[in-house]
Formats: structure tokens, sequence, C-alpha cells
């Protein structure tokens, strides 16, 4: 039974929809992206259903992330890319389609289709001090929770 | 003294260079970009250095990510962002200046200049089952090292 019934990754971990498995283990799934952006574009997620990276807790984060050091290299090695992204959307907004956490990882080459812009900016002056204080007070308060 | 001398983030971890500091823990450091991409841009980095995601040890991975969460949680409270994008560069080819492990956490709102281009493309019939195939094996053999 998928943990939500509505979810296509939640299927998959349930073995409802059928993937092209890369690991299977108790608190991570990978398989390959059936609409990748380059050959080889694999998806690391949770078995367990959380919509956004900002709801999991952090022992289902440590656990699925302990796995993506030997994805990237897996992925690496087989498709001979030059290099890697690794990518998780939260919300539509950032590009989510499907709402259970899932890590993309995104072979890259020179002739790839897959880019994006990087558009930096500087902070005027003691914007970044009272942003970085109001995020650390944040950060404190969800310890004390 | 810096792990690795001519690194800018291990200057960050030793103190040398200052930053706008979100976390401060054993195994991990988040601060704001003082290049952003959007207003509340912050990094997360390990400690120890490490040059790409496919070199960093699985507990030296898990031990950075479980903070995500949170960390994800303060920007998106404190910006009021409708989304956030986590990204992790690895190689030049996929726009990694620093070859630290560092991960970006990018607040989206519909005025915002960060994009990505998403060329979704299809397989081959059989060529999913391959490299699955492939990585699949890749992976095992990691195991067995």
């Amino acid at each position: 039974m998928p943990n939500d019934p509505d979810c296509v990754f939640c299927k998959i971990v349930a073995g409802v929809i059928p993937c092209a498995k890369l690991l299977d283990e108790e608190h991570a799934l990978a398989f390959l992206d059936i609409g990748p952006v380059a050959p080889g574009h694999a998806l690391l997620i949770p078995r367990d259903h959380y919509e956004t990276m900002d709801t999991m807790p952090p022992d289902a984060a440590a656990a699925m992330f302990r796995r993506l050091p030997a994805l990237v290299k897996a992925v690496r090695a087989v498709t001979g890319c030059e290099g890697v992204n690794v990518l998780q959307n939260n919300g539509a907004i950032a590009g989510q389609v499907v709402p259970h956490v899932h890590v993309h990882v995104i072979p890259r080459e020179p002739a790839g289709r897959f880019s994006f812009n990087w558009p930096a900016g500087q902070y005027e002056k003691g914007q970044i001090d009272s942003l970085a204080r109001a995020i650390r007070e944040r950060l404190s308060q969800g310890e004390m929770q």
C-alpha cells in the first residue's frame, strides 16, 4: 500500500508503479527519471512521504542523503559526465512537480541542454547582517521546540 | 588554521575570513552567500574540505544534510518566500566556483531572477534499463570496496 495513495512516488516505493531502480534501501530509493534532462538523470527519494525538505525530520534527511555521494559517484562513472548538479525543488514556484521530496542528480556535459542562470546580486550595507541575525534566531527557536 | 590553506570556505570555517553566520556546528557551517541570487540565499557546507559530493564519506554527508530541513525552514520563514531550490554543483561545468562542497539554499519568488530550464527528454526503448543496470552494478561494486 502506498503511504499516500495519490502520490506517484509513494506508488513507486510500494511497487505499484514500476521504475528503473538504482537503489532500494530502508530509508531511500533511487531510480532514473523517465523524463531525463540528460541521460543518467537520477532521483533519490525518501521512502516516507514528505512534501518538502522543511518538513523532513533531521534523521530522515540524514538517512537519505547518506547515499547521495555513492549515487553521484556511480552516475558520474557510468555516464562519463564532466560534472553533476544536485537539485531539490520545494514548491511549484521552484519547479517541484511531484509533492514528495526528491533529489535530482543531473549529469552535465559541454553539449548538455540543462542549464541555469546565476543573477548574483549584492546586499545593501547592514542588510546581510540583519537577515543573518533573523535566520539564526529562527534556527535557535526551532531547536527549542 | 584552514584545512586547505588555499580554500576560501576552509578560511571561513577557520574564522580567517568573516561570514554572515547562520549555523556553526561540529560537522556543518551555514552562512549567507555574499553574492546572492535572491535575498536570504544561504550556503550549507561541511567543515572538512571535500571538493565534490562524490568524494564525501557517507557519514559526513549525513551529518551535514541533517541540518538542511531546519535551514530551509528558517530561510523560508524569514524571507517569506514561496518556494526554495536546494542546489549543489559539482565541477566547473556544473557551475561550481569554490571547490569545497556547498549546498545553495535559494529562496524563490514570482519576481525572483534565479531560474533554470527543464529540457526533459525521453529514452529510446531499452536504454533506460541498460543504464539503470550499469549504475546499479557500479553502486554494488562501491559497497564491496
